[in-house]
C-alpha cells in the first residue's frame, strides 16, 4: 500500500510524536513533526522535524552539524507515533549529550548517567 | 536532587509522552502519563499510564496479562518526555505483536514487518 503522510494522525496541532532510535537500539531523542516534515524525511533522507518553538522546519543537524540519517522510517499501530531509524552525527541531544534520556530516577532520586561529549 | 513527578513539562492536558523500550534496546509503544500515572510507576514497578480514550489509569497489562515491569525510568534534557525501560509480558501492542512499530515505510510503500504473536 502506497504511503500518505496525510494518512497518519495529528495532534490539534497537526504534530505527530517521533522517537529517534540509533541502529544499535538506543534512543536518542523524542520531537515532533507535521505532515509536510514526514514528506521531507522520506524525500531528503534527512530527519526533518518541525520545530515547536520556532514555528518552522528544523533539519536536524543543519546548524550544529549533528545529523540524522535516515535509515527506517516506521509507524505504529494507530498511526499516531513514527520511530524513526537513524544514524546519528555526534550528539543527538543539545546539551552535547549522545541522547537526551540521560537522567535516570533511582531509589526517589534524579542520577545524571551520561556527561557531555567533549 | 529528589525526583518530583510534578517538576515535569506536561501538555495543556496534563500529559507528557513516555515510549516504552525493553532492556535489550527494542521499542515496544508510545503511550501518555499524568503526573499521577509517573508517581503510581515508580511506586508499584507497574507501568501505568493514562488512557486517553477511556480517562482513566491503565496499569498496562492488568486484564490482558501483558504487564511492564519497570526497570529503569528516565527523563530527557526538557522534561517533557518519558523512557521506561521495561520487561515487557508478551505482546506490547493490542493486535498481538510483540511491538507496535510493525510498519515500516520502504520505497513509499508500506511494508508489514511482523505478524501478530500466537
Amino acid at each position: 500500500m502506497a504511503f500518505d503522510p496525510a494518512s497518519l494522525k495529528y495532534d490539534d496541532k497537526g504534530l505527530i510524536p517521533a522517537i529517534a532510535q540509533s541502529p544499535e537500539g538506543e534512543v536518542l531523542m523524542m520531537a515532533w513533526m507535521n505532515a509536510e516534515a514526514v514528506a521531507r524525511t522520506l524525500e531528503t533522507g534527512k530527519v526533518t522535524y518541525w520545530s515547536r518553538s520556532r514555528k518552522s522546519f528544523w533539519v536536524k543537524g543543519e546548524t550544529s552539524g549533528h545529523t540524522q540519517k535516515l535509515i527506517d522510517l516506521r509507524i505504529d499501530c494507530d498511526r499516531d507515533c513514527i520511530l524513526v531509524i537513524c544514524e546519528q552525527e555526534g550528539a543527538a541531544c543539545h546539551t552535547m549529550r549522545r541522547n537526551c534520556f540521560y537522567t535516570s530516577v533511582i531509589s526517589g532520586d534524579e542520577v545524571e548517567l551520561m556527561k557531555p561529549m567533549v
